[in-house]
């Protein structure tokens, strides 16, 4: 018998869960809809239906030993989540939930910590003690590791780099505020960086075709890729606010590397050079041409299970 | 016999020492000359002299267990201090110097780090696990505590929110950069902010009548409190940059609670309620109204003693 942990990423559309050994191989996978809008009780009904009935064929062969569930705000202390965005939920106590189906060791925390987990644990970070996960998807979440334990801080909501200052008095952000660092480093931080450049140029750019309502991160870097001058400026200008976030993030935690994960991180050198220029443009001299800026070892379609099944294998191993 | 440690606090100018018991009384306390272009060998053949014959007429009573030394620059990982400011030293291993003397438990770190274990085990944060001193003097200082332990990251420089961006481009720092936060939050930073300030407006000020270089933080302080407008919205202005950067870091480490120590703090209500306010302004919602922002509960000439020997009572206590 191989032991086994379960990681639960439930997302804002889609809900993904898998088994996963300890090395890091899915022995199986599976996506249902998270079907926001109905009652938390009824997406776990879902998960444990289905998964009971997948995880039958392997009980000769593997031992179920844990459970790890990512989500948005997820409150890794208090094993909850509270009015998470684009969920009709109000609070839910996720471990509890967990524990009608399996009373086995169960952990939650949220979407970006999970990454980072995972990272360390089957990723980019295997065998450092000291990083930052930053992924780059519609918005900007980031899981920092101190010592090899992810950073929670007094309350378990600490890592919320999407929304230090990186513009005073700059764009509108979903949490109310202005200027936070996700609303330019971001896919949607992008859209908005090449609206305003279309507004401020005068260069023609295939991107002048496209409704903004229909930009993506996806058509910005086949423009790039094709030379547009818009597109290749919108990546320089969020790679230079990234990277002079990173440099402040740098004098305040010390990591050996930032990990850098998530849509946005597809476009490979167009976003990580500039981004690291910047950095190194504006760290301490004692860091310079220190911290490492790398790409995810995980990948896209894995990363959600990895990460939150190597949150639950972290539980088992440190406790 | 009652166990004490040592203390040692290396400063530009002075170098203080004392005895210090485990619940925080001090047994004597001395200061010395550091003269920083001697070699740091006769700084601490000095210290060590006086210290042996003061301890002797002690020795009956009290037990030395451990030396804690807190030192610009000093680094916990390595016991060493490298090319520190003020001091022609070069590179100096402070612990094997220290070990020339009494070959017992020693420690070194930097003085914010220092008097940031002394505010945890001494001073107003005491019963906490996770908070930021900040200690504003010449510069700007911080000491982070993260689960109980100062969060040294990868190469044990954490901790350098002095030198994080505070304006884009701003004014010239000492490290090199523009615009970090010390050159607007520190005694330095409000003087530069009263000459910008006296340039701006047309106000009389008896702060006109102070050459730059005479002008000091208590100058300015004295203004404030006679109601004079320039020195007032200097240090609203001072307080909203720090205000800011602390929003950020709240949303980076999530503490317990932020303690402000140091010359620029004891100008109280007129620095914390403009920081309060502005970092209440920009914190997110999930965190306003939470974070406790306080004064240090350590007496500014006892702390430099208190912070260098609560570091090693804290390491004979956690190893």
């Amino acid at each position: 018998m191989t032991d086994v942990t379960l990681g639960i990423d439930i997302g804002g559309t889609n809900t993904v869960f898998g088994i996963v050994t300890e090395k890091g191989e899915i022995v199986f996978k599976e996506s249902i809809p998270t079907n926001g809008m109905e009652p938390a009780e009824d997406l776990f009904e879902r998960i444990f239906n289905k998964f009971d009935e997948s995880f039958k064929k392997h009980s000769s062969e593997y031992n179920l030993v844990g459970i790890g569930v990512g989500a948005p705000d997820g409150n890794y202390y208090k094993g909850s989540i509270e009015n998470p965005p684009n969920l009709n939920w109000g609070y839910v106590n996720v471990k509890e939930l967990v524990h009608k189906y399996h009373d086995i060791p169960a952990a939650l925390t949220n979407d970006a910590n999970a990454a980072a987990i995972g990272e360390m644990q089957f990723g980019a970070a295997r065998g450092m003690k000291n990083f930052v996960e930053i992924t780059l998807g519609t918005g900007l979440g980031s899981g920092i590791v101190v010592d090899g334990k992810v950073l929670y801080g007094h309350d378990g909501f600490a890592g919320e780099l999407g929304h230090v200052n990186a513009v005073r008095d700059g764009r509108r952000c979903g949490c109310g505020k202005k200027g936070c660092l996700e609303t330019y480093a971001s896919a949607t931080g992008i859209i908005r960086t090449v609206s305003e450049m279309l507004a401020t140029y005068r260069e023609s750019s295939p991107l002048r075709d496209i409704p903004y309502s229909e930009l993506s991160a996806k058509k910005i870097y086949d423009a790039a890729s094709g030379g547009d001058k818009i597109a290749i400026n919108a990546f320089k200008y969020t790679g230079r606010i990234l990277g002079e976030a990173l440099a402040d993030t740098v004098a305040v935690l010390s990591p050996e590397a930032i990990v850098i994960f998530g849509g946005l991180a597809q476009a490979g050198d167009l976003i990580l050079e500039p981004t690291k220029k910047h950095m190194e443009l504006n760290l301490l001299n004692n860091y310079k041409g220190k911290i490492k800026l790398i790409n995810s070892g995980l990948s896209e379609g894995d990363a959600a299970v990895l990460g939150s099944s190597a949150l639950i294998w972290n539980e088992l191993k440190t406790n």
